[in-house]
């Protein structure tokens, strides 16, 4: 048996770079009894088309036989691509070449075969801040040097952009311009076009990664990358939170040549995704109409998000801020500025109500003053009674002054 | 729209270093009609349990309704695991605890992770020469420094291996003890008992593959690693060759420490595998026989290895030699030293049989005498007409003498 100091001289350095994820120990705990959870990132499994899936395995038995359990092509099921395609071009007047949509297990393993693909140590990658938690994981892998920048009601912050681009050339730029994990905003048209116009003719990719673009209760669609700049865009799609995230299906839309390389690279990394599910999911879609199932999804989560906005309204101190996103699973809050949303977790788990402070979702920064709510897997009776507890933990925070820096000082 | 150049300086330095899969190309050669096909590495999909899966299908839609369509366990499914370490109990005396589990999308994700986790560049690999394609591919990635050691009917070569010990410690060494995949051959006991032996004490652990294990045609199981040398042993599975491949569902058993890590890079690289797979595959596995199974694959794989080596007999030239594995699914051949299998391939492929040339499994050797013969997937008529007709193509190489570095000298 190998000593437990031999074993850790065994690991590569690219996973000590890896943050853990503080989310698991939270979903932990949000399995407590009558704990009410706004930390979840989760669709809402009440809402999965569960007799429309078992009606299409049926029906992928009967038709695709043994073809579906055999080994398969690495780019995905061909009808699937075909239908991403089309689906492009019917929604969002785009055109995407199925010879450049490649299946991925879940838009996860996207990112991960982006980093595979395109990262060397220490190149630079400019991502979100806050940013989607599983691409700083998922990047880190690889090593590169982070960049953040800003991202707020806004869009993303234009100068800072611009200074990172003078600083190092960045490869990558990773972006949620729809309904971001986790602070639900949304890039405005003109932000998107100033973006797009600061990368024209620079060697840089814009990774679009779009999960929630169909989640939008109000408002009108914006422009994406892909249709400003498509030539340095990668666009990220997956149909986890518009049907099942189960089946683990999601793709990437890339240039051509460096679609080549990622199908060398997902053939190394799983061979390929399982086409069982894939055919389901097409034959899902082939017999139900998706865009009726996303109102249905729409209508459910922009109900429960304006039960969360009322609630805090009604519930939480007026000097807590937060995002009024067009769509989406997420609210983002801001305590005041010398408060810790790590501070308010311990209060909170205290009265049975859990979230996910914004720390993870910063490069390099603790004890911030920013917490994630989602609203789409709690229904409004709850989000009512979850929001009021929170508020009372709010309160305690703000009202026994555990400031950053001076905690214990007023404890009496 | 970037150009080509500028697109190429975006790449990584890694993913040049994979080598492309001349397999892919073959497979196409394939599907030509009326070509006799011994290329494939695929199990025989007229022996999937099809009937059963449908209705594992239908209870797992019963029974765990939406939990199996929401996203899950980075580990796996609980069942799963706890039925993987019974059945590594009962069938071979092996303690494997379920924490040591993790569920892999296929073995060839558990092959990128363990890069992933354990190698960084020019770390020292030892690879099996002829070694397996997908294993090669999946550790290119991580750029280490690959040491081929000869394997053959005595198993690994003891006296390369100690050379390859004895140069630079390396830090994984990458065995299929079982049926290899290419040659079929499996390691005699002693050879592991002196393998287990050379690593005693030493900071390298072995990657034991295992897809194979359990399809034995005759002869008696040997030790496995893992019961010789435990704590350097890291256990590869997978359903693949005895239920089926297009789930994509394997496992990982590796020392306590480096699991941990392997989740980190799991959920990274794709959160989970789908649960819904698994939950199929645990319900198939609890209402049906899998022994009772495998010996049906063994049965029809055997006789269709019979076949193959009688067929050789008949209509190869007799300076052909071949492997007569136990068990699996490929037989080697080698021809005489100055004959390429790569120009015996374009005689073959003209007389409409095909077989993978065995360059793809050495590291940097072309034009090598070997070759690859699968016999799962061809009944036994296509066995004996596709062997004779490979048996012409053999006769031609020999006679017409396109030997190596002579071409065209004898060409009249």
């Amino acid at each position: 048996m190998l000593e437990k100091v031999e074993v850790d001289s065994l690991f590569a350095a690219r996973i000590n770079d890896v943050p853990r994820s503080f989310i698991r120990e939270i979903l932990k705990v949000a399995l407590q009894p009558d704990m009410i959870s706004f930390a979840g990132g989760l669709p809402n499994k009440d809402l999965f088309p569960k007799d429309e899936l078992r009606a299409a395995t049926e029906k992928v038995f009967d038709r695709y036989g043994d073809e579906t359990l055999q080994y398969s092509s690495t780019e995905g099921f061909l009808p699937l691509r075909e239908y991403i395609s089309q689906r492009y071009k019917q929604k969002n007047n785009l055109d995407v070449p199925v010879e450049r949509i490649l299946i991925t297990s879940g838009s996860q393993q996207g990112l991960d075969l982006l980093g595979k693909v395109l990262l060397n140590e220490r190149d630079s990658l400019v991502i979100e801040e806050p940013g989607y938690l599983g691409a700083i994981q998922a990047f880190s892998i690889y090593q590169p040097e982070f960049f953040s920048v800003p991202v707020g009601k806004n869009g993303m912050d234009e100068s800072a952009l611009e200074r990172a681009l003078a600083k190092k050339i960045p490869k990558l730029i990773y972006a949620v311009p729809n309904f971001q994990n986790p602070s639900g905003i949304s890039y405005p048209e003109q932000n998107r076009r100033n973006i797009a116009a600061l990368l024209q003719g620079k060697p840089t990719l814009l990774v679009e990664d779009d999960p929630y673009g169909d989640l939008r209760f109000h408002g009108a669609a914006k422009p994406s990358f892909y249709e400003l700049i498509e030539g340095n865009t990668i666009l990220l799609g997956s149909f986890s939170k518009v049907i099942v995230p189960g089946f683990r299906l999601g793709w990437i839309v890339a240039p051509k040549d460096i679609t080549s390389k990622l199908i060398v690279a997902k053939q190394a990394a799983d061979l390929h995704t399982t086409h069982f599910t894939q055919s389901i999911i097409h034959q899902y879609l082939t017999d139900n109409d998706l865009d009726q199932h996303i109102d249905r999804i729409t209508e459910v989560y922009g109900r429960q998000q304006r039960a969360m906005i009322e609630a805090i309204a009604t519930f939480f101190p007026s000097d807590i801020i937060h995002t009024r996103p067009e769509g989406g699973m997420f609210l983002w809050a801001e305590l005041p500025r010398e408060y810790s949303a790590q501070r308010l977790f311990d209060l909170a788990v205290a009265k049975n109500v859990v979230f996910v402070p914004g720390d993870p979702f910063y490069i390099g920064k603790t004890d911030t003053n920013t917490l994630r709510l989602n609203f789409s897997c709690v229904d409004e009776l709850a989000i009512n009674t979850g929001i009021k507890r929170l508020g009372r933990a709010v309160t305690e925070l703000l009202h026994h002054d555990h400031k950053l820096g001076v905690e214990g000082s007023n404890e009496n």
